[in-house]
C-alpha cells in the first residue's frame, strides 16, 4: 500500500472513531490487536474505546501530524476535550483540556496490528490542577 | 532529500548525542529550534542535553522505531539507564530504568528546526516507586 493510500486508511479509521462506529471498528482493527505491548484483542481495543467516551463524551480525534512509511503510520494527535470522572488516574470535573497522544501504528492486510501510544499526561496533569 | 538519506542524517544525529560531541551539535540542530513549541534554540537544547548527561551519565539513544517521510522523522527511543537525582521531578538514586521517548522532527537543510517530544514519564514513575 503506498504512503497516500495508507493516510486515506488511517483518516477512515479516525473518522470511525469519531463516529462511535464501533461495529465497523473490526474493519480497521485486527482481531489480534497489541496495545503497548499487550494483546488485548479487537473487543479488548473497543471496550477501551468506549470507556475513553464515557468519560470524554465531547472526545474527537484530529490528526495533528502524521506520517506514513508502510507498513507503519506515526501520528500526533490533538485532543482538545472535557473529561468528567477519572481519567488517567486523575479526578476531572468537566475542565477543558488540551493534550496530544504521540502513537505508532503498524498495519497487516489493511488493519491496525500493533499500537505504540504514548499521552502527554503532564500536561493532562497540569490542565487538572488548575483553579 | 530522500528518505533513507534523512534516516542517515538522523542516525548521525543520534551518534552525535551518544558520543556528547557537542561542538558537533550544531551540524545537526538549528540556531532556532523550537522543542515542544519553545524556541529554546541551539544553546538551550545543548544545556539541555548536557544536563540530561549529568543526570543519567549511562544515558544511550537508541532507536527502536524510525519512519522518514521528509521533511519529518517520527522515531521511537528507548532507554535503558541508571539516573542520578532529580528526573522528571522524581528523586531517583541510581535505579535502572527503561522507558520510551515517541518524538517527531522536522528537518531543513538537513537541520533539525523542530522537535515535538513525549516521554513516557509513568514507566519512569513506576521504575522509581518499585522497591
Amino acid at each position: 500500500m503506498p504512503n497516500s493510500a495508507l493516510k486515506v486508511r488511517y483518516q477512515q479509521y479516525l473518522d470511525c472513531l469519531n463516529a462511535q462506529a464501533w461495529e465497523r471498528l473490526g474493519d480497521f482493527v485486527a482481531q489480534a490487536v497489541v496495545y503497548n505491548g499487550e494483546c488485548i484483542g479487537l473487543a479488548g481495543y473497543r471496550a477501551m474505546l468506549e470507556r475513553d467516551y464515557q468519560t470524554i463524551p465531547d472526545l474527537r480525534f484530529v490528526s495533528d501530524l502524521l506520517l506514513a512509511e508502510p507498513p507503519w503510520i506515526a501520528c500526533r494527535l490533538v485532543f482538545d476535550c472535557s473529561p468528567r470522572g477519572s481519567f488517567l488516574g486523575l479526578e476531572t470535573h468537566g475542565e477543558r483540556i488540551t493534550f496530544s497522544e504521540q502513537v505508532f501504528y503498524r498495519f497487516e492486510q489493511g488493519k491496525i496490528v500493533q499500537v505504540q501510544s504514548l499521552i502527554d499526561e503532564a500536561a493532562v496533569r497540569r490542565a487538572v490542577a488548575q483553579p
